[in-house]
């Protein structure tokens, strides 16, 4: 076993865009296990938008990262070293260990996971935090009846490709918002959603109406920005709103709600949520997805970067809506 | 009895801010009763924001108002004519009868009240629609626990007062928005808030702050706009905002959301709403409150108008802010 951990830090806080100057490739001795602890040996990372609003010291939330602390993020991999009585050496785990090789954890916020029928990766999207993500979304906040229709933008996108899926399972109507004639094709003929809106061909209020000839009673945001204003022009009487990211504001800038008066004359429901509060949700929902998974019933796509010093170009992808579905990054 | 019926009806579309050229004053002969109606004497007439919204051609909560309709509006008054079995000549009943002299109806909507601990005019204020939306807010979107910090736009107004004091009776600090010095010393002084926001004063950031010294956890929106973007910026996690009214928005100008990423950072529920979509809170409402009028733990204030013609100038009144406390006209 090497005795080298490398891990990447926040070396400056993003002005606007990330770059790569924000973060610093460092290497580090192990430290010894005390008792109780175990040690991890990365396999994934996952890298997901969150990740931006840490890199700002500004009231969220979630703490900001400090500067030189390892980037925070989910991982799967196997346990190399233990002095812990629940796991022992090769069981594979999910946990919060961040952009490094190792990781040390007393447990908590660990989890043991069966890659029998379920590949490894898939814990960190369709069947981890992501899917989870979409679940409680879509399940708690939009509550759609069968026959009603739901948008979900970023629909190529970890979380988006999961709310449209069970969006159909759930007998409504799923219409996607993705960037590009690629993604739309993708989130329409692989994973059956009715219809998908390129919001890069220019004609996006005319496209969604389109899309939605009854209106619109769910959406899933993911984006923010224009999408949402026109959206939120679609929306029906009592319509719900899942407020989940806001990739388009994370740089800073002002991204303005241009018509805030439809929330009242529409009477409708806008709730922002972090998946990560609702703990009490992950066993059922995380059943519900691995069974989906293993029956096939769940399309996924990933994008994985080979090698824990690319995880930064894999961050200001994702950010500039580069990737195209769950990106991963491959630490060994 | 005069048999003739004077009545305001709406004589052409706003552009922009309402004039007076945008009602016409009619006389008609009254038209004869048919067996199961009644004919009402209106006394009182409720002006209220929403009527503004009515008198344009937008889709919103509720049909728009043709050219020619009579005005809507909520009144009191006493049946002078009944072919109904269950009303009689004397009786004094609220409904929504209008801008005119006379009403008639088959008793749908037609609600008996008794005025003899609680005032005719209270029944289109504090006992009435305004007083059961500020409940309905308060309780059942805001929820506040005692202890956490309820802020009121308007709140010298018909809804802003009742939603703060029935704040302060659940134990919450209660911190009102108003405009000018008068009204904020009466939301003080004889409400019984906490504090008061003068939002003309200039420093409107600055002054919820210090109003707001432990964040906000319940907003209720009667305006919208700037003092919107305000409270947001104060707002706790897991807030809540019940969005009742947007009279910035009402001319038809943009009023954007200026920070709407607040909603996901501090994970908020906005939710818009209209009362008489929620009518099985009603009689409990209406219960409450006619309870606390009568045991006087309930304050308000009533600007009156003397005179249908002068209808319109109260309404335009109202949405530039001028009234004070409760705007009713008095009809007979």
């Amino acid at each position: 076993m090497t005795q080298i951990n490398r891990r990447i830090v926040l070396a400056s806080r993003p002005e606007g865009a990330v770059t790569a100057d924000n973060f610093r490739l460092e290497e580090a001795p192990l430290a010894e296990l005390a008792e109780g602890q175990v040690r991890v040996r990365n396999r994934y990372l996952s890298i997901d938008p969150y990740m931006r609003g840490r890199m700002n010291d500004a009231k969220s939330y979630a703490e900001p990262l400090a500067l030189g602390d390892v980037m925070i993020g989910a991982t799967v991999g196997e346990i190399v070293e233990s002095k812990h009585a629940s796991f022992a050496v090769g069981d594979k785990v999910t946990g919060m260990f961040g952009w490094q090789d190792y990781g040390i954890s007393d447990g908590a916020g660990v989890r043991k996971i069966d890659d029998t029928h379920v590949p490894l990766t898939a814990y960190l999207g369709v069947a981890g935090m992501p899917g989870v993500t979409a679940w409680y979304g879509l399940n708690k906040i939009i509550a759609p009846r069968a026959g009603q229709t739901v948008v979900v933008s970023a629909a190529s996108g970890a979380v988006g490709s999961v709310v449209g899926q069970l969006a159909k399972l759930a007998g409504c109507r799923a219409v996607g918002i993705a960037g590009g004639v690629e993604k739309c094709r993708y989130v329409v003929e692989t994973l059956g959603f009715d219809a998908c809106v390129d919001y890069k061909a220019g004609n996006l209020y005319r496209d969604l109406q389109a899309a939605t000839p009854d209106g619109v009673d769910g959406y899933f945001e993911n984006v923010g920005g224009e999408v949402l204003d026109a959206t939120l022009s679609r929306m029906n009487p009592f319509g719900r709103i899942a407020l989940c990211g806001m990739i388009a504001g994370y740089d800073g800038q002002p991204v303005p709600l241009k018509q805030p008066q439809i929330i009242l004359t529409m009477r409708l429901l806008v709730q922002g949520f972090i998946v990560s509060e609702h703990l009490e949700f992950w066993p059922e929902a995380l059943g519900t997805l691995a069974t989906l998974v293993a029956s096939q019933k769940l399309h996924y796509r990933e994008s994985v970067v080979d090698g824990l010093e690319h995880a930064p170009d894999a961050l200001m992808g994702l950010l500039q809506g580069k990737n195209f579905g769950k990106q991963l990054v491959k630490i060994s």
